[in-house]
């Protein structure tokens, strides 16, 4: 057990009670009040916090996304509203927005891009979604392939696609209404594909409902879910597949 | 008014007052008290009046079937169990049991098929219910061609027979987990498409309602769909279609 | 196999390379980046492109509009807001729009209709949803006859149009809240009913989910289901039944 | 105050301790331990309380049959199994049992029956549930007319009865799948329609929930909806309505 | 039959052909195009129509208006806005507008009322509801009394009340939430209980399904159920009931 | 019987009819014609009446603001908007209004807080819930301790503050998304854990409904869960439960 | 910090190496390969560890049955089938099973009950799982009062019993069909009310999910809810509650 | 483009008509009728096609299992039925048979597991559905550690094995009831988790459809969701993840 081996050393006096404490200290975070920011995310994932900015004060918007700068020297938030951009702009002029996404962040300009995630769409209202997940991914230092507009209802133009679909290490797919694009690209490669259901649709899509459920569903193999619309959850996910694949590329 | 130059032409003894009244008398149905058959239908809209064999009793289901066979000279049930087919065979040692598609008949041998329906299901255990579809468009005149297993996990097998299809008047599609099948096809062929979702499936397919979903939001043009299971109900909205169509070829 | 007569007159030298590989080159689509417009999708399948408005930034659009215009001399358009229409008739002043179906669209003049589609709504408030199937069908070479507010709360106003509906091809029946409509219309024609269940209710109806249900589940036959409001969907599919019977009229 | 005038008069002397204490006392029941019976119930409301078999443990059903048995002359249970009725008639018997309805019941033989309810199905495998409305209205005193099999899909069938069912004061209407026979029978009659929707169907029939949705969205005025299978409370509610309508009568 | 008599007469010259005419013409209705108004519809049932203004165009509910007051010197019409009251107003200034249940009307003065119906409500946010219900059962000739506010978690507010409850025809019981009111009240009267989902409520009550999904199951007799928020339907069934019990009071 | 002991002494001349008649009496209420206010509610319940302020139009809400605050001196409403704050400040400028919480009130200033309650929540999202239910325990007497953001993504966040919690009487957990918390609490404590489901979340969070299933299904012992956002509900029974611990303390 | 001074304590000898280890230690459990008993959880909570019988093998069941028996000299188990009771009775002869709530148990027979809580049911089938909850409650030594078939259907019983349910310091209410007894026990009782849903019912009841949203919905305070038929998990609660308010009555 | 260089290289002589045939040939497979199994499946994917046996006839099944076996050397079968085993087990006596996760196989008795899946279970009742996804992991070379029953109700008991968990390239996360054991594995470790909700649970569970929204609303990142009781979804995705990690190790 490790945790004798501390208590040997503590009693035979090799390291300080300070530093055994240390050791017995749960994982530290940030206490704001009303947040408790978890500032060595970063060194136990490889994955820093981000903000969800939706239904945030500008007050705690403000100062979390200040406190997550200063740790990090970036920050990357969602689903932003274009006036959380202004006010967060009014503060740190650097400040990036993208209005399809809804991304926010300050982003440091040496990062590189490895390995490849290639980010499907099956209409063209899918995008906002996918650019959520696109985007996540690249801040987190994947490399992103685009390929929009490839639903089922037209299935050639996914097939004119398919070498780079084929070449990624995870492929994310992205689709509202009926959601059959993630089980015809189950069946085309052989990396895993996340599916992300998008509220796109009317009537009995039910915002995404049924989506999900073609794709909980689906008849082919090598698929897995996220929510509704969770692009970033994709961005996440794929990223830490493609990490995985990348490691052996070096 | 058609109605005003039948009471004139009575009034003018043009015609009899029976001729009249059988103008004006509903449409006739044959009342057994527990259930009024609908013998005239075939003359109506061109299809007998079928028996849907599940949860009738014995007595009503041989009394029923006795009936429309005296009728037409040959009769059609669906969802029949094996047991309800030994009840009839003993009195009708003509009739025919299948035991996939639960159908039972008595058939006259000189029907001849019209036409075409393409009938494709995604996997081998939606067969049942693409049976009871293909036999019930047969029974009904229409020519029909069989596309088993032809699911979009695996998309090149729908391809190969991709001509096949194409030469349909109609395509009755049967798919139960997430029934992508239905959206791909309708991208695929110029002719109308009836969807069936089936019961196929497990987990949150939730006895079909999940391939039901899926249809219903399908994003290709040219789908319709029917209840879950319900190949009677393709199969006959699909002869309909193929009759329009069969006009023409003569 | 054609592939192979293919090869041999290539070999032979009876075909070119380019007219070989334009046999097998993947069906083309027009690629905008942000979408693929199927341009040939009319040459495939009869029916040209639509746009499905709702959503689209004012830009791409413009830029769709604008392609599939220049392919075809006409364009077609679903669910436009007014200021769209607006955004759009500064450059194409010709573009007609009406608020009732929110259709927008640039059309030919010289289009003859053929056959005849039946488009019956249970109420007025279904008419919005019934105009967008009536409209489709007719830009897609239907003849349409229209019969409005006949739900069975008063059948009577059904049976005086009887004739009008039985005369045609095909018959497309939209209703909201419980949408019995669709189980009576199917129980007295002996052609296709297309149902449309509306969103047009309130409380248990779940914006069209309960109409949805009852017509799927409807006792009658010859029936099959679009989408909630899914008005262009129906005409769609109408009109390629009709279309099929059609041709046995010529 | 009703109170007060007790209260006064037991001051007074006018009536004594006893008289008052019974004003006050609440309505008595039989408190058989795992059970209460609600024996005042009859002279409260008019209706005997009934017994639900389903679930009940023999014993307990003997016990409680026994002692309404006792208590009135007579005795009415619903949803009673075979092996129920075979347990009770050792003990009594008089009692008679129906095995389509599954009512279990010694009666009085000298009962007449008062004003008329109509009870409609819409197809066979719904007369389970309309019998066990009209025996529970038969019981109760009102006299019945039963018209089964007459739902939408043939829709002449009712026409064929239509005076019956509008010389009703009390409509109970039964179907499942769609259950649109419903709203169709509210457009037809002036008198309350009280409306049973049954588990008959299959797919997405939801066990009668489709069917209850459909019921309750009704686009005809003068409906009102009991759960699904709920013959024994259609029976009781139109009763009600019924014995309102039958004192004018006398 | 009655055909045959007429077919008889008219043979026989007893009647002339229009008076057999009229006896065989469907029941008529005013054809305005978009909308076919059943204008016979008080002949047959007792009940003139009613507009449903919600969603109706200006233009459609201004001649629907009119053409209903010139028919039978009244007109009601349920679901109206404030700014439709205002539109109708300048036209016909003897429009009264309630603002708590929505209903616009023109009312003759010298109308009385009959029976007895209780318009029960739990809380006092269900009261739009309950004064449509209310509004609707005095404009047809029932008698009203409001007991609102009697909810069961203060229910010794419902006991204060119950004489009046108890001498009622029928009792209309509306509540939101969990619904529970309906329940108690069928305990505790012995006349029909028409029980009125609302919409009142939040987090699980699903805009009133929740409540709906209560008083379907409810354990008491004699209750019946109408749609979410359906003030009107309650109050139409209710005057039918009360009708059927006033003819003996006479 | 108690009821025998009134009448006795009555007859006896020991009490007076006035005496008898209050005992007889129902509890009282603050009949208001739109409103019943349960005025005798504190003193039967130890919980003053509170007011569910949304929806309530400006006169009602005024009256029965003012009503409440004459009769305790201090009063309580849930769920107000800022303009209603406004409204009632003009007439009572001793009001307190919360943003977050969306509480207002005019509280006695000499109240002192017993026990412990401790609010948890997941996330910061959660906040407004949560307060409202702190704030309607501290009104009704209990001490809170508030712990935010302790939610299961970093479980390490809820472990430093295990101390906190594991010394309440009761944990209300408030979580949205999934709603994991509530189980890892219930693991965590050996007292009862109140959860509220929140409507914080997107996608499949269905407004709550997925949080609530989670609480609802939760494998850990000592959890019971009141409705989506139900602050108020929870602030209540905690209150309840803190008040039988608190006794024992004195 | 207790950690601190642990580690203090060490470093100066007050406390050995293995005494603080144990500190440190993480609670431990009994890890049987296939299942991790928590034998320590009757320290940590005053509750020990119970079995969930069903779907358990034979052997499994057997052994971690053997395991708490032997851990604490007496084991409870719930949902146990009566051949699962043979089983175990071969070798612990001296357990005992109850077949209506399906309880298995070795009990000390010395317990004391204290404090009390009332369980009441709805219907008699509710028992089932009222016992659950009554027979859980007093293993874990709560004093339990039963108030079995007390609906709201016939108001009158509660009421008889109401002093009885007012003196518990919890009350459990059992209810299926619509639930609406716990809405009026909230109502009548100023102690916390755990409401427990039931299966109990047919049609819309949705096997107790009806239930559960009424309860969740109710509009009196005081009431939260556990999983449906989690008679356990209510009689836990309630015990939890209960030994809150045991303290102070010493 | 690769089409063009192949016809280049066939009309230069550099290959043969055969062997550009076999370029464009499609994908074959191996048409039984019934079935097309997909034989060339492993070249493509590395992963044979595997048998879903729940369904199938023993006819078909045998044909099938037989079919694949001498294709590949071994062969591996899902939700097999021990009467299904011992059917095959007459044919191919060296086939094996788990009861526990319904797997049924010959498998090369000469390969080596690689990298590694952690496999953890909420309950021991989970464990059939983990054994499909270990099992499966482990026929396609994944090396697979099993963690189960660490529930969240005892979380002390997952963090005993936590090193375990976080030395896994993807930690396969297997729970019903409310499933809030793969949020708290989210935050735990920093590599994919793959969710599968399981069918255990009772009343509001509903067959493991609480347990799938619990999981889709992870608020933790990193966590994408399988079907409800697919283990073998799980142990395929999982194995495509693990062997990306692999190729690096080497």
């Amino acid at each position: 057990m490790e945790t004798r081996d501390i208590l040997v050393k503590l009693k035979n006096g090799d390291i300080s009670v300070e530093e055994a404490e240390h050791y017995f200290r749960r994982k530290p975070f940030e206490d704001m009040g009303y947040a408790k920011l978890d500032t060595h995310r970063k060194t136990r994932s490889g994955f820093a916090e981000v903000i969800f900015c939706s239904g945030k004060s500008d007050n705690h918007l403000l100062q979390i996304f200040g406190k997550l700068y200063e740790e990090d020297g970036e920050v990357f938030g969602t689903r932003a509203s274009k006036s959380q951009y202004e006010l967060i702009r009014e503060v740190y002029p650097e400040t990036q927005y993208d209005e399809i996404s809804r991304i926010i962040k300050i982003e440091k300009t040496d990062k590189k891009k490895q390995g490849k995630i290639a980010v499907c769409t099956a209409g063209t209202a899918d995008i906002p979604v996918a650019e959520e997940a696109a985007q996540t991914a690249e801040y987190f230092g994947s490399f992103v392939e685009r390929i929009y507009d490839v639903g089922v209802s037209g299935i050639h133009r996914l097939f004119s696609k398919l070498d780079v679909v084929q070449s990624a290490n995870c492929v994310i797919t992205v689709a509202g209404m009926e959601g059959a694009l993630a089980s015809v690209m189950g069946g085309l490669v052989d990396k895993p594909v996340i599916a992300v259901p998008t509220s796109v649709g009317y009537g009995a899509s039910m915002h995404g409902l049924s989506a999900l459920l073609t794709m909980i569903n689906s008849c082919a193999n090598g698929i897995a879910v996220v929510n509704i619309d969770n692009g970033y959850g994709a961005g996440y996910i794929a990223t830490q597949i493609n990490r995985l694949a990348v490691k052996e590329e070096k």
